[in-house]
Parts: C-alpha cells; sequence; structure tokens
C-alpha cells in the first residue's frame, strides 16, 4: 500500500483559522524553508507554521493527520545532511518562535527551554548562573533541533553528547498528542526510556517542542592551547595516548593544514598552515595545571610544537569562535561551492588507521577537502568540495564519502557520530545495521502509521516511497 | 480482544530436541525460577530453558512465537519489584549459563559480555588491567538484568547508571530476529536510540543477550570515609551543598540510625547507631586532597562528626561490602518478613523536604522500616518490614509506599530511581505518565504483537490483562 498525501488546500482555512498570519504560502517564506546547510536540493514546504506554544503545534499536528498532510519541524534550518526538505511536499512548522527559556534551576543544574531556543541565547541567559551547557554543534542551533539530531560537539569528550544531557523532553505526536517523556529527577527506571526515543529521531517521530536540560558548574580553573604537528598522524597518536591516560580533557579537536589555512583565511588567524590540536583543560587551579603538564609531555613525544596557551577568556572565545567557524571558513576555499560534509566514527584504536587510509584518499582526490573532528571520541568530519562547475567532482566526492562510511563500519564504527541520517546516510544507516532498521521501521508504524512526520527521512518506508 | 497464551504441552518437544537436558520442568526448578527477592507471590514458570548462545535463545523465541508461550528471561532473580514472576505462566530462559566474557578492549575501554556474566565476575576479570565497570547494585547481578532493568548503584552520582555505561546491546525479538543496538563507536546519531530503547525495558521488548559496556580507568588516588550525623536532615543538607559545590565526589551513601544497626549486626562492624555518610574520593592524589578538604568542611557546617577515613583496598572493600549487603541486613531486623522495597528518585533540591516527610511517615509507621540511598542523586529506598504474622503490616507498608510514591511525583520526581517497575509500580507508573504509558503500549504492541514478552510486568495491556 502506498501513502498517499492530502492537498494543503484542503487544511489551509483551518490552519489559518488557528495562525492567522502566523501561517503564510509566501514563495520567499518556503524557499527558506526548503533546505538546510547541506548541499541538498531545495525542496520547499507548501507551507509554513510559525508556532508559539506546544498546544498549537498540537492543534496543527491534529489538522494535518485529518488531512494526510506531512509536517516537519524547523528550528535554524543547520543541519547538514539534507534533514528539513520537503521531500513529499506538506507544512512546514518552525519553531523559532518558541523561544522562551521557562525556568532555570540554579540548585539541581537544570533548565527547561522551548524547543527554539539556540545554544548562544541559552548561554548568554546562564552567563552569571555559575552553569553552563556543554554540547556545542558548529551552528548556533536550537536545542529543540539539537535534541532531534542527537546533536554533539567539542565538549562531548568530557561532558557527553545530546544523549548524557537531555532530562526529559515534551513532544507532540503524529496524532497530536502531548507527552512529557521524564521528570527533572537525574535519574529513573520507571518503563521505557522514551526521552531517548525522541532523541536522535529527526523528527521523524513526533516534534519537540521543549527541552529539559542538564546544566554543569562552571570549572574553577580553565586553560585553552594549541598545538601544531608536522603530521595528522602524530597529532592522532598525541590524542590516543591523551584519551588512553584517563585525562579529563575538556576539548581535544583535531584540524588538518587545510582546515588551518581555512580558518587563518576567515577568521583571520595567522597559525602555521600544518595539522593543529585544539585542547582545553577545566578543573581545578592545580588540577588544570596537573592535566596540562601531562598532556604536554605527551605531545613533545609525538612532535607537537608552538604549544601556545590562552588563559583570558577573550583569547579563548576567539579561539573556539575560529573552530565553531569551520564550517563557512572551508566554503571560502571553493568559492560558490556547495559542500559536501560527511563524519564518522570509530573505536579509538582504529582512529589512527582510519585517518591514516582516510588521508590517502583526500590526496588522490580532484578537489579540496579539509579534515577535522572531535577526535577524543573517535569522531571525525571532512567537508568536500566540488568545483561548482564540475559536476563530476560530485560524484567523485560521493564515491569517496562512501569508501570513509565503509572504512568505518569495518572497524566496528557508525556512518556519522554526530551530523545525523536525513536524506543523506538512509542508505549507509541501512548498511550499517540492517537488522536494526527493520526494528526502526516497526517503531515508526506504531508511532506514526501515516508516514506524516518528517517522511523521506532517517528510513526509507517501502510502503512509503516506494 | 483478549490474547490466548498455548499450552507449553505443544511447545515441549521441539524445545527438549533443541537443549535437550538444558530443558527442565523439574518442580524445584521451576519454583526457584518462580520469584525474585522481593515479596511478590511466586508464580513458577512451566518450563525452565537453560541457554547458551544468542542463537539458541533466538530459536527458543521462535518456538514459542508459534505456539504463544509467554517467555521470562531470567539472569540472578535479584530484582525487587516482582519482575521474573510467571503472571501467566510460560517458559523462563535462564541466561546464567551465558557466562562469557567475550572481549576486552583495553585501548578503547570497553569489553563485551553475555547477558549472565555478574557484575562481580567482570570486576575479578578486570582485575589488573587499570580498568572497572562502575555500575554496583546492592546484590551480584548478571549484566544482562542490569541493562534490562536499568541498575544503577552507589558510583552513579559520578559514572551515571547503565544508561550512560551501555554502548550496545545484542536484542533476541519477540519473533526470533537477532539485532544489534549499536556499534563499539564512543557516540553515534545513526537513526532511532535501539540501545535506550532496551534499557529498562524489563524483557518485556526483547531479551537481552549480549552487552557491550563502557570501561572506566581506574584511579591514582581513592579514598573512603564514614561521617556520622545527629540527624538525617543534617545529612542530607551535607549531601546537597556538596553536590551544588560542583565536588566530583565518586559515592556519597545515606544510611540511617536503624539501617546502621542492621549492618552492625549483619557485617559485624561498630558504627554508632546514628545516621551516616559513606563517602569515597576519585581522582589524582592531590585531587582527592582537594575534594576531601573540601567535603570535610562542608560536613562540619552540618556537625559531621567521627569522620573515619579508610584508604587501604581492603577497609575500603569491607566497607562497601557492607553497603551492599543493606539489603539482607535489613532483613535481620524482622526474621521470617519479607521486606516491602521502593525507591524514588527527586530533584535534589527537594530532597529535605522529601526526606522529612518520608521520615514523619516511619516515625509514625508500627513496623521497622530502614532508610538509605544514593542521595547524591536524590534517590533513596526504604525497606519496610512488616512483621511475618500481622497481614495488616503488609496493608500499612503499601500505604506508605504510595504516600511516598505520590509525595516524589508532586516534587518532579520519579516513582522509581533504580528498582524499575517490574509488577509492584505498574500503577505508579501510569499514575507518573498517563500519556507516556500510552506511547509505550504503542511500542510494545509494535514489537511484542502477541505479548510473549514478560507479560503482567511494567505496563497493563489491556487487551491482554483484562
Amino acid at each position: 500500500m502506498t501513502t498517499t498525501y492530502g492537498q494543503i488546500d484542503t487544511a489551509l482555512p483551518e490552519l489559518i483559522r488557528l495562525l492567522g498570519e502566523r501561517l503564510s504560502t509566501a514563495s520567499a517564506v518556503r524557499e527558506h524553508h526548503g533546505h538546510d546547510e547541506s548541499g541538498f536540493r531545495p525542496l520547499p514546504p507548501d507551507a509554513v507554521a510559525f508556532a508559539r506554544t506546544t498546544e498549537e503545534v498540537s492543534e496543527i499536528m491534529k489538522i494535518c493527520a485529518r488531512h494526510r498532510i506531512p509536517v516537519i519541524a524547523y528550528g535554524t534550518g543547520t543541519a547538514i545532511e539534507g534533514h528539513v526538505q520537503a521531500v513529499h511536499g506538506g507544512l512546514c512548522i518552525d519553531l523559532g518562535g518558541m523561544d522562551r527559556i521557562l525556568e532555570v534551576n540554579r540548585e539541581d543544574m537544570d533548565c527547561t527551554v522551548q524547543a527554539g531556543v539556540t545554544r548562544l541565547q541559552l548561554e548568554s541567559h546562564l552567563r552569571d548562573t555559575g552553569l553552563f551547557f556543554p554540547v556545542d554543534p558548529g551552528a548556533d542551533a536550537s536545542l529543540g533541533g539539537m535534541a532531534a539530531t542527537s546533536a554533539s560537539g567539542t565538549n562531548a569528550v568530557r561532558y557527553g553528547t545530546m544523549k548524557e544531557n537531555v532530562l526529559s523532553l515534551k513532544v507532540v505526536t503524529a496524532d497530536g498528542r502531548i507527552i512529557k517523556t521524564g521528570t527533572r529527577a537525574k535519574k529513573s527506571s520507571a518503563g521505557y526510556d522514551l526521552t531517548h526515543l525522541f532523541i536522535g529521531s529527526e523528527g521523524t517521530l513526533g516534534i519537540i517542542t521543549e527541552v529539559t536540560l542538564r546544566l554543569h558548574g562552571l570549572q574553577e580553573a580553565v586553560s585553552s592551547a594549541v598545538c601544531s604537528f608536522t603530521s595528522v598522524d602524530d597529532a592522532i597518536n598525541m590524542v590516543i595516548h591523551t584519551i588512553q591516560s584517563g585525562i579529563p580533557i575538556a576539548r581535544i579537536e583535531l584540524l588538518d593544514a587545510l582546515m588551518m589555512r581555512a580558518i587563518n583565511g576567515y577568521s583571520k588567524m595567522d597559525y602555521p598552515e600544518q595539522p593543529h590540536l585544539f585542547l582545553e583543560f577545566h578543573g581545578s587551579e592545580s588540577g588544570v595545571v596537573e592535566q596540562a603538564r601531562a598532556v604536554q609531555e605527551i605531545a613533545s613525544e609525538f612532535g607537537g610544537s608552538d604549544f601556545s596557551w590562552a588563559t583570558r577568556s577573550e583569547e579563548r572565545n576567539r579561539l573556539w569562535k575560529a573552530r565553531h567557524d569551520a564550517y563557512p571558513s572551508a566554503l571560502q576555499l571553493q568559492p560558490g561551492t556547495r559542500a559536501i560534509t560527511t563524519d564518522v566514527c570509530v573505536p579509538i584504536s582504529r582512529l589512527a588507521e582510519c585517518i591514516r587510509e582516510t588521508r590517502e584518499d583526500i590526496d588522490r582526490a580532484s578537489m579540496p577537502i579539509v579534515m577535522l573532528g572531535h577526535v577524543g571520541d573517535g569522531n571525525f568530519h571532512l567537508a568536500i568540495l566540488p568545483h561548482p562547475d564540475r559536476p563530476q567532482d560530485v560524484e567523485e566526492a560521493e564515491a569517496l564519502n562512501h569508501r570513509l562510511v565503509r572504512r568505518a563500519l569495518a572497524m566496528e564504527g557508525t556512518c556519522t557520530g554526530e551530523h545525523g541520517i536525513g536524506q543523506g546516510k538512509i542508505d549507509f544507516l541501512q548498511e550499517q545495521n540492517p537488522a536494526g532498521v527493520e526494528l526502526m521501521r516497526q517503531i515508526k508504524r506504531a508511532l506514526d502509521p501515516q508516514h506524516l512526520l518528517n517522511p523521506g527521512k532517517v528510513l526509507h518506508m517501502p510502503d512509503n516511497d516506494g
């Protein structure tokens, strides 16, 4: 049986009655919501709803369920695997207006925010509380989107990803019910783990409208450093030794020589164009000194040089801002291009081998490719930059991406450490875990029998995309 | 539609052909598998299968699916909410014989074990590797069981629960398929989080046959201490201040005066019969000294006294062995009783209030009740000890338990922090999250449409238990 979706026209009167001017069919608005930051073909939705409350999302969902209209949740549009394109048309719900920070509980070190609150908005709100939220993907993403895509970032090696930092969610189901997945208790063994079911489901099982997050206490001392290496291999070996020594390093990021050139250009820095590690230490004053000493010793074993420290917070912020801007920096290397980005994650014992083989591939490629990543977790990214006028570059890039994923899978790794599946990695997920995908389909059918929620993402549903 | 289960007799020939003498219908064997360590009424299964491999569990499951026989996975039988009773009869699969440690990857700090490996078996296997696995419920439970019940323990405040320490599972589904839920990569955003779906599902969604665990590096320095207080209130306030100060304490456990009496008796200790905290610090030599100094200062603010240190590992082991034996210790206070145990977890800002109100209830009770818990997480337990000859005690105990759960829910807490739902907390889970339970039912129906897996636990299924 193939799903037949309804026409948006049949639902529009009800949607307009509910939302008034916050329902738009203007083509500029639709275009804007038809793509993320990836190179995937833009596919505008038929209409865009600007929601303000969970109850409103619930009402929208009920209308769309009655009329069989696909629904795509939209945060900031900063995903990079083709997450928000309206593959089957339908309604995009823009949650950006749900930007209220509902509560911060200092004593419990948690907070609850609407889905549209962005990570920098939260960061600025938490200033002077002594607390911070550690998950930091490159973009200033919304926290709802970060939960939906299981986002991660530079602090994950110490503080974990969204999976470890979400206590509870409020979710609207495919038929418009409102569900809380957890409580504010720090731990619970009360029934199935609904919180984790929705984290990383990319809007295909429900729409996340509120997020309750774990916060962390700011450390007494923070110190950042930059260190250069003559080869990526040396840098990686230094990382592996650091992790295996059990040093509780807060950040340890690899940027290859080309990435450094891009960052120098975009962020007006003047680092040598060599592989670098960006590092950060968190702890007590003496703890940070201890960690830094131990890491510097390991670095010197692997030829690390130019160890330069940033202890003042402005210096540190400049450093990490440059790191977070890696993606726009890379794009400048090939003006007019749409980058093909990819990420994999492997057990750390296989990381050196995985990166070595990948570098051989990069050296043979006919276009610029930058490598960077959260190597303390065994996770690294490529941004492949095909020439805008050479369509054959795209084909070559895709083949290289495929080889990378196959390499990671052969090493007991995963086809994506943090970018998610979107449209881009559906076949890779299938390759990684065919039996698991069949189980995911059972769950999808149970929770969204009409295939309304972000269809065409995460899973091929044979009865839907034929 | 009400589920009609098949008769075991119809499946026995096939099961015996598969398992030979490892299929038993002996009444002693059935009795042994008909109860956990709780006071819930024993309900023996119709037969017990002793499985050795995942493939065997899969074959057993296929036979039972064809004949519509309920299947209960059994590890060590140490749960305490009525988790393994054969409510609808059927086959118990004892996984205790699946006790092989399949691999330990020192470099990646992970290991993979069969479901029947127990936590002490793993601890002893890891000796001399420099690694340890932190999750430590009181009993020497199996790691499959610990994953299935989302177990926790004294180290959770620093190292997390099973939810944070399982990388991947191998699971047999209700129709006998074998599924791997994850990889050995430290993080992944590849599709729905099947790992967490099975953690805490108590054998109702699938049977866990292999577990891949995160391990942690042994710390350079470990130091334990015991400290007494004149009131539980003071002890709790000390805990709250410690947690809110961000001190990375590894263990901080409350034992009330009656619990101390029980431990003194059972473990031949001679602590004063006053509320105590058992504490442990992990870190570098200087880090541990720093933490201990900070905590001692906080303790003295709240009248903590008799701070006694255990730095040698034998002393420490004796201390924590006594703590882990809290449950059998408590039972000695009322010989011949079957304890009613319960646990809740609340945000730490509400912990003092929750415990104060609960103590008033305890003071009014007509039977002994001990209180203890992982208070650094906001999680505490009661073991209520009704007199074996006074049935009215049970009713009183249940009412007290109900008040405790309601109190925790009103404080944004959960009806169970780590004991799970089993049979004991099905109604409480419903009270805590009715909309969530409806979603859990949808998942249950999708993955186990015949209601074969551990029926009568976690959820009431209206089409099954009437």
